[in-house]
């Protein structure tokens, strides 16, 4: 019976259109085509926040370059705006050109065979759901065209990327570091962020990372790892006797304003993986919880520092403050503000124990990269499932603790791999690594024949 | 003919409903349906315009951290640097424990009595009007959630504490400036909020501030005036043969890029405290209002600067755009673009005037704070009632001088005797001003132990 | 019985319709309320997507400052940023009160008529098309307010002002430079405007600038080349023995961040020229070609400076980052991705050839503003017919490249023509240089009695 109801109210509902099917394009039925403008709107809308929402998350490539030359010497200043200019450059074409594909094709469970180059797949977006017709299949639940679906992608793809320049800063070719980068971008990324935003294994397990503690951070962290060592630590980091120099960064303001940028990039990076408005309560929601751990982040790195270093360290309050802000990446729509606070407050103190704990091991990442978005990234992954409640505004089922440890190690131990691998073949092709006297002169003359601040008498440290 | 087409087509369209009537909830109407769609699309609109708003005020906290820095000496900025980080770090905790609930909760017309932490009281956001059920409600006119409202009052609060670091800056002690903004943020700025924004005895009044010249800016004004009173002037200011020393900002360049960082935050502070887009109309007469007093402003510094001190000096032009932003504040919704002009015009004169009378008065603000956010909150908050006109998009009554000349000294005495009060205390309770030594060799080093540009060759001035 | 009283209920609320067809303004009818809340939020969206890409072009004003800066002398930089402050200011009143209408006001072909002054013609935005009834009808085609459309405008506007800066920088007056923009935001920049943007009669020839390549940069770009030349080269730039000595800029992270933030802007100068927001194809389709420009703008300069330099000079980095923005400025909704990454790729050659070309030229330009704004603007028009495509989201016909040539002309001819008179004028009337003393030590002493960097020990060059 009901479905006879169905089909005679439909039958009355289109009746109109017969009725003026004599002259169709000039009398339309004013009622439903008005009611058409209402799917317009909503794909206008949310395509305007998806596009902000890029727009903040590329900033933060200048959140990025202050932080890292910020926190490094006067005499690399120029190499390193070099690097995160270049780097975002590549990143673009090299996500257009191949990485989009790779991620977001349709193929199997483990890789992608479809639409793989140039964004060149059929695609009917902005339809959803069943109405898509396209090879992009695993974003059709985002209602916005498909070159808005390429920028949000394409900024985060990028982020990635950026991680990587911090921990290899001051002592890395710079076209090593470019080769490095458009690999990641292009291929490593994309690889393993298929099987988790590409409709991939780890979702089909169950795996959640709403913005990318791991698909992104981690991703970065761990390039950034296996960079650090196969580098080796910076001349004079580690004296002979055992004794650790601080090696210290040249502008606070510089690294102070990049931490602010961020933190603002990161209201794009989080509320924007909604990837559309709805009524506005998932992003809402997930703002306030990433700027609680960010906050909670920042007063518990002040307080470790101030307790374990006798001193507030303002390195430590913006490293804390990123830390905050990485640990909330994944679970941000899935845990609630007070959860929020707990993860930036254990956000906060591990990354100055794990800042001083690389130093341990004598492996030398000049911004803490590894501390902030490594250690932080799968800490992040760890609370979703520690702290996801049933009904969260994420839409999903809690994850087990096991599945979110399976997506961790298996894109950890891919990437590490990976990059491992690519590094020793970079060095052995060339080398990665500047000379001694380039390194102690810095990379500016080195490699830009340029210097920052000419006006300025800089002090150059051995 | 046709209109009778028309009205047979419209009957046919809605019969539906009807048929299906006895299953309202399982089939639903698709007319009904879609016109449902209007509302979320609605309360996602409002609440992405608040929640992006919000971010440009967060941003704001880029602006502050380098206007007061680049006003500063070099030796004090990291201090200055962390100050402004953990204060926003602090005020976010702070804020969501205890001031959201004190400024917005029901209560009496003096002070909230429900609802008052953790945002724990009852609400049915986003709904409006009437049909709002909560313990939030003199927050109920604006339709979005209530996460969203909390994000941007959170942003807002946030400023006032950051308003009193400049003030007090190059001299204070770092945890003594921390437990003063936490309780500013926490009881101070929300009790009197309370009064105006959370449906107390001012706002009943008629009262009409807009978006916070008095609310928000005098508040800061008066809790810094307060500090730099208590605190005394910095060493070698005020010479004891009577002149006046000028301690000169170390960086115009991060001072001028906080301004237009702080100009740009603006118009989230002012077009955003519509908390809705509606036709847009409102929002787009406030950001013009806005814009041109900023300009006014900045103008009429530089040509008071120009006629008085011989130069078009920087800092001037600076703070006379600062000063044209604080004038609208208050104003913006409820004058003509053309009063808007003399508000920032009068403001541009009034802060230079200000800061030269306060150098006469002997009270040390090391950034003109007191006479950006005070005398310029209480300008633009007497601009109201002066400029104000019936039927404006503030779509209030234009309030009586007298009415506004109430809510000025009362929140004024209020916070004023508050903060004397509390800053003795702390005065008390183991000094509030760091050593004179310290003071000297700079704070980054004392309270920090760091440098903020070790690559350079810094002048540290006694 | 319940369900029969909905039924009624129902009844009774479609019933209106049919009852009052004949009057239907008077008696409201819910259904055709509802669908009016459509018509609401589209203009509410529209200008809120107006009013944020305003903001970002306004942000640019911060990106002029500190590239320009940072590419000149330290002994400069308050004068820099003075100047970029105060040219904003007097641009707002200048707009205004004069070039708004002057570009928008309808009139003959070659210039407007009515509603001249302070915004005052009859409006009755936001309604669009025929519906429109008032003196701005060149901008009847986008559904937001008056204000929402002056804002926009403004900012464009004073970006052409602020191209100038640059050119002149390291050697003008103050005031003249003030003198200079003011006319130019008030007269010249809307005259020409209007024939484009404004109805006149470049638009009835077909020529297609969608966000201003040559409205806006070209414009800027011939009226700085006139000052360089008629100010001449700074001291010691050009050697009598024909060697050229580099003058290098003090600050590159200041440089580096202006130019991220000038990106970051453009994503609302290029997809904000769609003043509205429609299905969002347009916005997304013209933030990835603006992107992919930018992003091959800046890999073809590091690769031709490579070259012909032999170092990946950070300056041509960040110049052809800008050119590839200005090349696509243009295009941006008439060309495709991959033309795109042409047309950003020859930006990027053309700039590192101009400023060498320049230089030859004796004709010096500190930050490079010409070769950047004027050859690339000039590029990007033309590229318009070049690569342009019939059905492309600018929704207008391929013009041809002659009409393109004609519109270079016509509007290169007139500014260049008036800028050369004015600067004249203005040097017979007081002259426009500073004395040679005062470039020796600077214009921040000379002219505003300050300096940048007090803490600083800055080397000042001869």
């Amino acid at each position: 019976m009901k479905t006879h109801f169905k089909k005679i109210a439909l039958l009355l509902l289109v009746l109109p259109m017969f009725l003026y099917a004599d002259e169709p394009a000039k009398v339309a039925d004013p009622v439903a085509e008005k009611l058409a403008e209402i799917d317009t709107l909503k794909v206008g809308l949310d395509t305007l926040w998806v596009l902000v929402a890029g727009m903040l998350v590329f900033f933060m490539n200048a959140g990025f370059a202050l932080v890292e030359s910020g926190f490094c010497q006067a005499k690399n200043t120029v190499n390193i705006l070099a690097k995160n200019f270049v780097v975002f450059a590549a990143a673009t074409f090299s996500y257009w050109a191949i990485g989009w594909g790779l991620m977001f094709g349709d193929g199997t469970p483990y890789y992608a065979t479809e639409g793989l180059f140039f964004l060149g797949g059929a695609d009917n977006s902005p339809l959803t759901g069943d109405a898509y017709q396209g090879v992009y299949s695993s974003m059709n639940w985002t209602g916005v065209p498909l070159l808005a679906k390429f920028f949000f992608q394409l900024v985060f793809a990028a982020t990635a990327a950026t991680i990587v320049s911090g921990a290899v800063a001051e002592r890395i070719k710079f076209h090593s570091f470019l080769i490095f980068s458009f690999i990641l971008v292009a291929f490593m990324y994309p690889f393993t962020g298929h099987w988790v935003w590409g409709g991939g294994w780890l979702s089909s397990m169950g795996f959640h990372d709403f913005a990318g503690s791991t698909v992104v951070h981690s991703v970065g962290g761990w390039a950034a790892l296996a960079g650090a060592i196969v580098l080796g630590a910076r001349k004079g980091k580690f004296l002979p006797d055992g004794r650790i120099k601080p090696i210290l960064g040249h502008n606070m303001t510089s690294a102070a304003l990049g931490t602010l940028i961020l933190w603002l990039g990161w209201f794009g990076f989080n509320p924007g993986s909604t990837m559309g408005v709805g009524d506005g309560s998932v992003m809402a929601h997930v703002i306030v919880t990433t700027n609680i751990s960010a906050a909670l982040g920042a007063l518990a790195s002040t307080i470790t520092a101030w307790v374990i270093l006798k001193k507030p360290d303002l390195g430590m309050i913006l490293n804390g403050t990123l830390a905050g802000l990485v640990g909330i990446t994944a679970p941000c729509a899935i845990v609630s503000p007070a959860s929020a606070a707990i993860i930036g407050t254990v956000s906060g103190i591990l990354v100055v124990l794990s800042v001083l704990f690389f130093d341990k091991m004598k492996i030398d990442d000049p911004v803490g990269a590894t501390s902030v978005h490594l250690v932080c990234g799968i800490w992040g992954t760890l609370a979703v499932a520690i702290f996801g409640y049933e009904g969260s505004p994420a839409g999903v089922p809690v994850p087990s603790l096991g599945t979110q440890i399976t997506g961790i190690l298996a894109i950890g131990g891919f990437t590490l791999g990976i990059s491992f691998i690519l590094w020793f073949v970079l060095k052995l092709a060339g080398g990665i690594r500047v000379s001694e006297e380039e390194e102690v002169s810095g990379l500016d003359l080195g490699e830009h024949g340029a210097e920052a601040y000419p006006d300025f008498n800089i002090r150059v440290h051995g």
